[in-house]
């Protein structure tokens, strides 16, 4: 699907909504339906006129011109006011607006901007639904962010990079690096590594904490590429493994099959999360599982849908999403297994699983 | 200044203001001002009480403990508008709200919540008031994130780093790589190195575009060390050099020297923009600075205050700033010169200037 492909499906959905144009201010959205990937601009894009007004500063002059071909460009500082009140000079009467993202302040500007000629309608989360359902070239992009983490992953370890005496910052660093090697503009988020206790805090930055025999390893991290970005936990254990190291993580890897065996179009959210928790919940450990069970990944490392108990709204065929169960046990280490995937096209499709490195138990 | 102090001068605003809370969303300023550093959270800060109150979701629940020490910490995933209807259930009147930071969508969530209790106030900007000014531990970590940039690029030249053959992407790998080395916990922002007519792109991508005799070689970066960033700007030529180019890095040379010369507490943030604006315009250049002079730098990479034409308000003692004029020549090539510095104590205080890499033009 082409960028324009892309703003054809946003203006069919304006012209149900009975929007006449929506002010893109998400970034995201504007990298999305633009191709600009510029740090100050919007874009306004008309239910009844193929081309989109991408607004920027002077910075970007050069930039918006080559990557926002398709696009009508203006230059002005003040990028969603201008938009607003371009578009009441056009007459038009419904402006959407992304109440998930604009400001109380910024709104305040728009609505002056606005004035008495046009009214401002909340439209929060129309492009990330459009986005929630990946394009073959998405697909293509995420695919080789996972293919770079894997690879990473797999000479990292490959080389002993997981052995006791290195410290979590340079396992980072040396994944990091091996990632770029592999083909990736960088990480996608700050990468986790987290040895014994440490391995207990879901979200642990990298400390200079020391790899020791017996630790639990947990690494949390993804290669961007495009834009794209992948995310994958794999947990490993330093020799000598004890007994209820292998309980917690054939626990959590049972938890993680049952994840991935649930991702269906159709599904509920909730249900989903609940396919994997269960398996944990069952086993006595559900107070150890404080996260949902996953996310959509795509432009954004976190997006549309989240994967969780309170979670509305079912699975979408094409969606990118990650598993991710956990168990922490405070003070003695945890373990989280993650992929990332691709939801088939209908109930009796298995999901692409883009994620390869292998889930048995490494003991290293 | 420890994080209570901290505190203790935002609650002396909040007084003043005759705000009795402030409920922080924006996720800087929770670290500013309890520690946390998690991706979820919400900060309510009273006037009357010393003890503030952090909210967080589970996976944060070991990390909120042992980092927001002063705090007391519920787990709660709706931060904001579960802080709103405790304070409102405290009894509390007026609760501030980051009005810059909260979406129209998360503020009438925040608005259900307070129902006919108590009143939202809009606050925006009030922490960025008090983060404008640095103390000590904070110039502390801009110093030692300025030192691991400057060293970094020391290296890269010095073991050849810079020359014909290579692309964009490997110089960016390279001195990313030597910033870990020189204790960095990453780059602050995303690298730019752009070559020959790039370098007239003042925000370019490192591409495989390959380095070549003759060329300008523009290198934006900057190290992160505990949660502060650096930020700066060289320019080398590949040689040979051609006279427009020894031309037009004096000029920017010039500029940038008028800018830090300019940096005095009390000083229209506009006239130091002008001071080395002029420069530029002078020699016939001024529509080829199409950027602000500057901006803050600390937890963020851009923060108050804003050095441009349209900036209001005047330099505080002790903000940290960049000086960064900048003349590009579309299709040619640009040069660009940036420092990190701190405004001195009083008129007569020269800049602390944090970035100490050499401004003479290096021909490589």
């Amino acid at each position: 699907m082409t960028i324009s492909q892309r703003r054809d499906r946003l203006r069919q959905r304006l012209a149900t909504a009975e929007i006449d144009a929506l002010l893109v201010s998400d970034l995201v959205n504007v990298r999305y339906l633009s191709g600009f990937t510029g740090s100050n601009a919007a874009l306004l894009i008309l239910a009844d006129d193929e081309t989109p007004v991408l607004a920027t500063d002077g910075r970007y002059r050069t930039q918006a011109a080559v990557q926002a071909t398709g696009a009508e460009i203006v230059i002005e500082r003040a990028c969603g006011p201008h938009l607003v009140s371009r578009a009441a000079d056009a007459g038009i009467r419904r402006v959407g607006f992304e109440s998930h993202v604009v400001t109380v302040d910024a709104f305040a500007a728009l609505t002056r901007a606005a004035g008495e000629r046009c009214e401002l309608v909340r439209a929060g989360g129309t492009v990330e639904g459009l986005r929630e359902v990946k394009d073959a070239g998405e697909v293509a992009l995420l695919r080789l962010a996972c293919e770079a983490a894997d690879a990473a992953l797999k000479d990292l370890v490959d080389r002993g990079g997981l052995r006791p005496g290195r410290t979590e910052k340079d396992v980072r660093r040396e994944l990091e690096a091996l990632m770029l090697d592999h083909g990736a503009d960088g990480p996608s988020f700050e990468t986790i590594v987290a040895t014994g206790a440490n391995s207990a805090i879901p979200h642990h930055r990298p400390t200079d904490a020391v790899l020791a025999a017996g630790d639990f390893v947990k690494i949390d991290f993804g290669a961007l590429v495009c834009g794209y970005h992948s995310d994958m936990t794999r947990t490993f254990v330093l020799s000598p493994i004890a007994q209820w190291q292998q309980d917690v993580y054939d626990l959590v890897a049972a938890a993680q099959r049952a994840g991935r065996e649930a991702l269906a179009p159709g599904v509920l959210l909730s249900d989903v999360d609940a396919a994997s928790r269960a398996v944990i919940g069952d086993a006595g450990f559900a107070d150890n599982f404080g996260h949902g069970l996953g996310h959509g990944v795509g432009l954004q490392i976190h997006e549309a849908p989240g994967i969780n108990a309170t979670a509305a709204g079912t699975l979408l065929a094409g969606s990118a999403v990650t598993v991710e169960p956990g168990v922490y046990l405070p003070d003695r280490g945890g373990v989280r297994i993650e992929d990332t995937l691709v939801v088939g096209s209908d109930a009796d499709d298995t999901p692409d699983l883009l994620t390869r490195f292998p889930k048995e138990l490494a003991i290293l």
